[in-house]
């Protein structure tokens, strides 16, 4: 019966359709009444005007209140179409990022910082989805919730945290829209314009555009294979001063490098006798092996801040990041994010994550992708050596490869000519504050299974040689 | 079958958690062995995986990989429990978010700026979340989607918009994660510490806290029933030199006042006649009786940049804000907000948005939600009248009624008060920048329906007169 219904209301609506593409109604003209429509059509009333609801939520033609429907203004298909990148952008800190997002579908993506959608735990999240549909009461559909975000995910932090060796409260989390989100928060709690910060390099690119927008300098330490270059650090705290240090710890991007147990000690005693705040990401977390040191759990939450999100090991499209911090900071942080966004994430973002997140199969789903992450791994480094591409070391987990490329091949030009083979390649100098990484590119292992990425990245290294100059090294 | 499993699953996980809650397992130690306590429970291995991978999740007990299961530490009860909002804080700009959002269960919210939960289209939010467990793709609920947002809500935008009047493609929308980050983004683009900002006095407490983040200065201009005073907007303009003029059209907050054509008109002249640009929140809009002028159709979008969301009529929990400007600015905007937040908002938030949009009845939602409010309203301002509290005018339409109060009645005590009689209310001077409006509250119709409210509120009249002495109208 409701099925009959629907086809009566699709066949209204299309043959309304039909009128407005052939232009037997056009813009601004009235639409024959309800009456003399469903008179004509052979339907009821109550048909007709199903049927021209569904038209109006699709903007093809308007209610007036008191006078009826009418055509909408008409809208070119061109205005419609989605915006392709520009490809002759300079190749700066958001370069990958919008190249990335914005890819259409034939591109390949070796140079995108995230797990194919194939890869994420699909069948967990439909059931959540599936149970919010059924469960969830109107509040949580339609609240603004918390100012902290869902206290059910902020439940499971802190226990999760208490894992780690943190011990906090509930009011010490805050969720937010995205782990980006949760930085920028922080670099409006703790940042003036003109201050510096170390950031390492290489380092994750967004950290440089972020730092940008809050108008604040950059100064890059040196990482290495065991984390920052600590003689180096020292020299920064000491000439630079700086109010904080952002880094990625767990897996670092891009280098998929550890730290160690001492450079981490290290690390927060100079942070310590310099008054050093540090922001923790730990965003690949979930990928790794087994766990390796933090800077929170070390320093409990003192001078360090975690930030996190669920974006490469669950969803990025349910998008929610979160701090945990001092509870003073975390009061000043929801001030800060209720000024400049009201409120917390989606609290069906956050009821969805929770949900996925205590669904029995997620650690399932963490095992499978570290083995499948594994072979990916092998798999992309021994079809990139016949290229002359070595990765700098072999990560203990996670899906990037930071790579040095033979002598002479510039990854700037090699990233451009990538875009004409139907490659997004990160080149190095994206992630290096010192511009000093020319000869690197970051790959994406698990983005590197389509045999059709080394045959591009081949032509586009031949293409790069022809278009640009050798760079020497530095 | 599957129940069966299900039921022995949850047997097995409740005997683990009956030994940590006694603490026959303590924090720390291994759990035993899957082998060994299948043996003991009578179950299969699986079972026994299928519990811990589910206390696991729960963060009660921990996985180390190649060595089996143990207890996680303990976490107080107190450290998971919500903080309540602090009733002592100051009465400014963010009083009101900060109350409304941490509300405790049994608060009543007659100064929240939202409708209650059960006014919301619900079932039409609850299909939409069904169809997504049923249809989306792997992309949709896993990815981070395009730069400037999904573009199915997009285009649906590009049509309504071009309802109103205004010409403009997909490109000139950007998805943003709320209506204020969609203003907090704009002044990142456009605003720099130090310079001015016009807001109306009264207007929306929130924009004078994003403001402040900013570090720029606001300056009020008295709102009168037919929009900005034009002769105090022209010597502002003049004394001051704004960057920007932010405001609510459609149904201005907290007045409820509707912009005249010819109010609109002129502003617009005295903006191109100063260079200024407009922020135009119409976030009310779907509240409207019938459409008021406004300032993006008027302008086309040359200086005047449109900001709403789906908040206040559709859900708050599901968040999504836009932008719609001139292409050049969105491109920066795009850059604004990868850099600071990562991506547009959740595609699968903006998927549920456009669902319900375009579900057929949402236009009679919207219908039902006016007759509901005008009843509403007209409840609200007669059991106010006893009180001695009168609208300031009768707005067309929305939730909001902007009172004055009796003679002597000051509302920041009136607030205060409040909270001990378990009411949130919204008093005039955090909307103020001159801070003339301590004998102005605003009330919201559609949270007033409880006769608790009215009853709260005269002995939270009674006590404040007690608690503060009179202050002298300004």
């Amino acid at each position: 019966m409701a099925d009959e219904i629907g086809t009566r209301t699709a066949a209204v609506a299309a043959a309304i359709r039909d009128r407005l593409a052939t232009r037997a109604l056009a813009p601004g003209e009235k639409l024959p009444s309800i009456r003399r429509f469903a008179a004509t059509m052979g339907v009821s009333p109550s048909t007709v005007v199903e049927a021209y609801d569904r038209l109006a939520a699709e903007g093809l033609i308007r209610a007036r209140p008191g006078s009826g429907f009418f055509v909408s203004g008409a809208v070119s298909p061109l205005a419609l179409t989605e915006a392709e990148p520009r490809r002759d952008r300079a190749i700066d800190p958001l370069w990958v990022s919008r190249q990335s997002l914005d890819a259409g579908p034939d591109m390949l993506k070796p140079g995108c910082g995230w797990l194919p959608a194939e890869w994420m735990p699909n069948a967990a999240i439909r059931r959540a989805v599936r149970g919010l549909a059924q469960q969830a009461g109107e509040a949580v559909l339609t609240d603004y919730g918390a100012a902290r975000g869902a206290l059910t995910l902020r439940r499971h932090l802190v226990r999760r945290l208490a894992g780690e060796g943190i011990d906090l409260g509930a009011d010490q989390v805050l969720l937010t829209a995205s782990g980006m989100q949760a930085i920028d928060l922080i670099g409006r709690f703790l940042l003036r314009p003109g201050d510096t910060v170390i950031v390492d390099d290489p380092c994750y690119f967004n950290f440089q555009a972020l730092l940008r927008v809050h108008a604040v300098r950059p100064v890059g330490v040196p990482y290495t294979p065991t984390g920052p270059d600590l003689t180096a650090f020292a020299a920064a705290l000491a000439e630079h001063r700086p109010r904080l240090y952002v880094t990625n710890s767990a897996l670092h991007n891009p280098t998929g490098a550890t730290l160690t147990p001492q450079t981490a000690h290290r690390l927060l005693t100079l942070a310590a006798a310099h008054d050093l705040t540090i922001v923790e990401d730990d965003i690949f977390a979930d990928l790794e092996p087994e766990p390796s040191p933090r800077l929170a759990a070390l320093d409990g939450l003192a001078r360090v801040i975690r930030v996190s999100s669920f974006s490469k090991t669950l969803s990025a499209s349910i998008r929610c990041g979160y701090v945990a911090a001092r509870a003073d900071w975390i009061e000043a942080l929801v001030d800060l994010q209720v000024a400049t966004g009201f409120g917390g994430p989606s609290p069906v973002a956050a009821e969805l994550i929770a949900a996925t997140l205590t669904d029995g199969s997620y650690r399932k789903h963490l095992e499978a992708l570290r083995r499948r992450l594994s072979r990916a791994r092998r798999e992309a480094a021994a079809r990139l050596e016949p290229l002359g591409i070595a990765p700098w070391i072999v990560p203990r987990g996670g899906f990037t490869l930071w790579c040095r490329l033979p002598e002479r091949q510039d990854a700037g030009a090699l990233a451009r000519a990538g875009l004409a083979e139907g490659l997004v390649l990160a080149p190095g100098n994206v992630f290096s504050v010192a511009q000093t990484a020319s000869g690197f590119m970051r790959f994406n292992v698990a983005q590197m299974t389509d045999p059709r990425v080394y045959e591009g990245l081949a032509r586009a290294m031949a293409q790069a040689q022809t278009d640009s100059p050798p760079t020497p090294s530095p």
